[in-house]
């Protein structure tokens, strides 16, 4: 057991920056605390499968405190932290506070609607399970509603999906949307084709996965209009509702949208009052750290670094670099060391866009398309799950949606909460 | 496709009796329509699985629509069916109605707190996936309160879980609940033993499992306390509140209690205008019918008939054989025949307690109890399961499980919804 003399670090945040943080701090002479809000690591990456039926929660999410139940020095606290107080070294809590010697903070980031909030409740974004199975509500509820409905007009509107965004989580969204209307609902109605849903992807800018490369994002485009998705590039949205998005010069009636167009840093940021850019991230020093507060290192989405004249993308090999090397900057200090400066490698990043149809770019030299690219990021998202039986599962549930076009997770729950977009 | 010159069978319910009669109308010609408010069919029996974290809800539930894909003659609705009109032969619906020929009512059973409706918000029952999602949320974050709690009162009513009435619900509950403090949890935390959390199942009878054979029910109740549940039978519960349950002469603080003592109809049974039990249950017809209404059935947990002078119990089996017989009767009765009387076949019935832990009772001849008792229990719950993905997926689920004593799916969710007992 750690003593109490012993330096104690503190982690916020049980993503993949803070846990493999606290993985790389096992066996150091330190205490670690590791706080969360959620009792769970969420394999982010995944989430859309979950909102699209694909996958239970519990596939893509491991309890933390069983993740790290093994490393003896380390203490898991589901509590929400609220702010740091960088003078007296102390985290606060909703709750009560904790002191540390170190700090890393991998609290992540949420949606941005852009100061347009009330947006919120009409175009949920995808950040959490809740938001998973919101979204996956409405996704089945409007087929459901459609099938009872006899007004034709109303009848489309159910039967529009609008993604909003066509990065990586929007593209993925619209690829899994477009196989839920074209195969798995096949067959299932009586009074609605579900092959005749609507499916558009609305891109502010000109092309879809804006930061890959010019020919990944052309087949991409490509692989996602094979599958019936309406690709509309340079398309700004000027306003939502519960029953539809208006862009500059056109409205789109549609009862289900979903938000993937933006992200901002967690509200503990401001806590720190260093410099923050528009997305609330906090711009970090070359070694992660605060600047003036070497015992305070920022990691994952909520930190802006950059290198090479671009921002260390908000990915999760980024995020789990910076969570080793916090790791590496705090056994310095212990040996009395200065923090060494951090540096991101790419060892590449895939977009799936549907089953077999992927696009992929492997160190920024082998760009890969269709079913290789397909293949490479199955088997890199399951040797990235966290734990055995999530891999396993996984791999067997996602077998048997290949072979069978069937998505078993469709249920509709939490009807309750309710939400304006489905009256 | 069915011509609308068909009779019309309506199913409310996709339970077990709804989903076995309309199965059974597959290929008749008749237009079947089957409503439910829900968009899935349950295995309810393994509920319980859910609310401990060993399943996830995905596995234990199939989209109604999906299981009668194929059955060309039968359309599925997502509605609440609110009242019969039996004079006009409609269904009447939350949004509308439905004109039927042939009723098939299998609405099932809600909880009953014997008219002490405040006890639900501190005791919820366990029937539906919301209702397991709550209790795996409150047994879970119990564990997390108590790691923070630093009075040995307040945490000890923490790790103090009470589950009321000892039927087949109570006791599984029960046996997972010790299962994840002596097993799953072990290691995880840092300021509590998991292993000293109380366990207590309160029941009102004499005895556990009071329908068994009086030798079962004493190897059911030895099982139990070999897993470090306390059985308190003869207990009645005077009092439940957010800090826990007031016995005849005794207090047990406690804060997460689940209630599994008592169910009562779904209110529609009301709308028929028959008999109904203090439970809320229709007194059918030897032959399933409202008596007065040949074509109106009433089956299912809904349902009460006297069959040997004891009712026909409400469980799976007594359901499907129901919905079979029901749909039996329909088409008898376009063959001009009366229906014909029902007589519930009692296979067996299992209850389990925990891993390798269970009793069950063959044709009335064959007891069992153990290691045998539970995989034959595990053998007719995965064949029950519907849908091939399911059985495979819980299988593999229950071997992970079994070999490590995890329990994967631990997810505390949806914390906003709140509850008072867990402030």
């Amino acid at each position: 057991m750690a003593q109490a003399s012993e330096r104690h670090v503190v982690i916020v945040g049980g993503g993949f920056g803070g846990l493999y943080a606290a993985k790389a701090l096992a066996g150091e002479a330190v205490r670690v605390t590791l706080v969360d809000r959620r009792n769970h690591h969420l394999f982010q990456p995944l989430l859309y499968q979950v909102a699209t039926g694909g996958l239970n929660p519990g596939d893509i999410a491991a309890p933390i405190r069983s993740v790290l139940r093994g490393q003896r020095n380390t203490t898991v606290l589901l509590a929400e932290a609220t702010a740091v107080d960088l003078a007296a070294r102390r985290l606060i809590l909703a709750d009560g506070a904790i002191d540390y010697d170190h700090l890393i903070l991998a609290a992540g980031a949420t949606h941005s609607y852009f100061g347009q909030e009330a947006w919120a409740a009409h175009a949920p974004g995808l950040k959490s399970i809740e938001d998973a199975l919101e979204i996956r509500r409405r996704v089945f509820s409007a087929y459901e509603r459609a099938e009872r409905e006899t007004d034709p007009a109303a009848q489309a509107a159910w039967l529009t999906f609008v993604v909003i965004g066509a990065g990586a989580t929007g593209v993925e969204m619209a690829g899994a949307l477009a196989e839920i209307a074209r195969h798995a609902l096949a067959r299932e109605f009586r009074r609605i084709d579900p092959g005749r849903a609507r499916i558009v992807l609305l891109e502010g800018a000109d092309a879809v996965l804006p930061p890959y490369p010019e020919e990944l994002r052309a087949k991409a485009r490509a692989q996602l209009v094979a599958l019936g998705v309406e690709v509309r590039t340079g398309s700004r949205v000027t306003a939502i509702d519960a029953l539809g998005v208006t862009l500059a010069s056109e409205r789109i009636d549609a009862r289900t949208v979903v938000w993937a167009a933006g992200v901002k840093g967690e509200p503990i940021a401001r806590s720190l009052g260093a410099a923050l850019d528009r997305a609330g991230r906090v711009r970090v020093a070359p070694d992660l750290t605060v600047p003036g507060h070497p015992e305070v290192q920022v990691i994952g989405d909520l930190a802006l670094l950059e290198q090479d004249g671009a921002p260390v993308p908000g990915v999760c090999p980024a995020a789990i670099q910076q969570g080793r090397h916090a790791a590496e900057n705090v056994r310095r200090a212990l040996r009395g060391q200065p923090p060494a400066p951090f540096r991101y490698v790419d060892k590449g990043s895939f977009a799936t866009i549907g089953r077999g149809a992927a696009v992929g770019d492997v160190y920024g030299r082998l760009r890969l398309s269709g079913v290789p690219a397909w293949l490479a990021w199955l088997g890199i998202h399951i040797f990235f799950l966290i734990g055995f039986r999530n891999r396993a599962v996984t791999l067997f549930q996602w077998a048997y949606s290949y072979f069978t076009w069937r998505r078993g997770v469709r249920l509709i729950t939490g009807e309750k909460s309710g939400s304006p977009a489905q009256g």
